[in-house]
């Protein structure tokens, strides 16, 4: 089939199964899509790409590369305090493969679905497999949460639990079973949006964690020209990952290991029970150190002795 | 090194370079960009990505990639009528090559700079090369030039000239000499921005040629539910191509090459000196056919015999 008919079936495959929202005024079809920003709103825009081989094991079932595709953006708008509304999607295939595509868009819409998020454009290509998305929320002026807004004296805190993505792409590497619930977690990590909207006014700054929390924690660090002291053995941990690993190999998860895609954030000590209240119905925090006057990311075990995670930084699948 | 550090140093080099706006309340750095979009203008969203070997030459100067990554996107803003303000741009790299993405940005940031649109975010990644760049724009509502506006009557028109891409592609196929000018026209194409701007309240119907005049037009008639009827012998060659092929050839690469990113419009019959005026301070405008009621696209030649081109539709690069 000639290539750019086969784009063009795709991309009609793609708009009989998409919602759409009010201020879509324009949708897949056109040149461009034409949207209406709710008047007071300001605008939140994030991309991120994945790539097959580097943000993903190649074998991974198309559904599951579709929510992660999704997933990955939408918890940058999660970090922001957004609300999401539209995305856009470029979905490079070595060929024009339709049930690819079919069960890609069983994982994509079903996360799209669960924040009423409208694909509104984007293309299809012929390339190695790569799935690039944008991805656009609301935020009301002036309470965006940003990563420059850390103070000295503030509470460092982490969403959910932390180390299962990593964990699982461990036994992956391995080549052994991987536990279920952790390759879930890798696979379709949940992006902490409603968690990011609670948090407005409450958290001084924030972001996701998708390079490994102490990683992260540099940028935050960087960009609120402050320190950030972390204890260790305070970090979230789930049962899987209490079941499947010994303790300094949980440390090193936690600390190091990337696409968990839970919030970190900073919050005043006098807001610590607003945190917990606000936090309650959209996920569990837990409180994880303290933000300092200088020195970057510094990890200390339970007895305050400085703690070196054995392997600097996460490389994502490679 | 390791790839993440790579990917932060390249983000850092980008960041450094970028030219920025007054609407962009935060721009690279943070999980999401946050922008200002004026009063009462609608959003315009689009989004193309650049694929080595399938959207152009491998051996490509780095700036000329980065100038038509963001040249096709700037192409659909133009479609539109709309006035470009932000973009993203993910850029997969197979490794982190600070020389090529120096001369990507060479040419990226000179055509950023033309339309006086910053970049306000996405992503590095390690992959085979490919660009995907999100564009924004603004438009005043009720004014985007659309695909579903083309009216029985209708002049048919079509901006600058056709056929220099394709014919471009063509010489690099056969392995010879390019024309320099017709290689120009393939990896520096010019959105034609200012006179999608100019023909808000002329044309009834707009698209920019990216697939080949025919293939598209396809899209507009179906958009529009009407006919086309193109008149072969008046589409607009080059003095470069004329010199380089011969008629039916350069009719052949005008109906159906691709990557011409000229501008295709209906308007009034009665708006004929409108067009003219209008369109005449941007580039220049020819009239090549006419809106009919049915049967899809059709050309006929200066005698008004039915053409039919040797080979359907546009490959792009493969």
């Amino acid at each position: 089939m000639d290539s750019k008919v086969a784009e063009f079936d795709l991309i009609e495959r793609i708009r009989r199964r998409i919602a759409t929202r009010s201020d879509v005024l324009l949708g897949i079809g056109d040149d461009a899509a034409l949207l209406q920003l709710p008047a007071g709103m300001q605008l939140v825009v994030a991309m991120d790409t994945l790539n097959s081989g580097v943000h993903f094991p190649p074998e991974t079932a198309p559904a599951d590369i579709g929510w992660k595709a999704l997933a990955v953006n939408l918890s940058d708008l999660a970090a922001m305090g957004a609300l999401p509304a539209w995305c856009t999607l470029s979905l490079s295939l070595p060929d024009a493969n339709s049930d690819f595509v079919d069960g890609f868009l069983d994982g994509f819409l079903a996360l799209a679905e669960q924040h009423d998020i409208a694909l509104v454009g984007g293309d299809t290509a012929r390339g190695p497999l790569s799935i690039c998305v944008t991805v656009h929320g609301f935020i009301e002026p002036g309470t965006a949460l940003r990563r420059d807004g850390a103070c000295v004296g503030d509470d460092l805190w982490v969403s959910g639990s932390l180390g299962d993505a990593a964990a699982a792409l461990s036994q992956w590497r391995a080549g052994g079973a991987i536990d279920p619930g952790l390759r879930a977690r890798l696979d379709r990590p949940t992006p902490r949006v409603s968690l990011g909207r609670a948090l407005r006014g409450i958290a001084t700054s924030c972001i996701d964690i998708s390079d490994g929390l102490l990683a992260d924690l540099g940028h935050v660090c960087k960009a609120s020209d402050v320190g950030v002291r972390v204890d260790v053995d305070a970090l979230p941990a789930s049962q899987a990952l209490r079941a499947c690993f010994d303790a300094e190999a949980i440390r090193r998860l936690q600390a190091t290991g990337g696409d968990d895609y839970e919030l970190c954030f900073s919050a005043p000590v006098e807001l610590r029970s607003a945190v917990i209240e606000s936090a309650s119905t959209h996920a569990p925090v837990t409180r994880i150190g303290r933000i300092v006057s200088r020195n970057g990311v510094s990890a200390l075990d339970a007895s305050g002795v400085a703690w070196q995670p054995g392997q600097a930084g996460f490389r994502h699948f490679e």
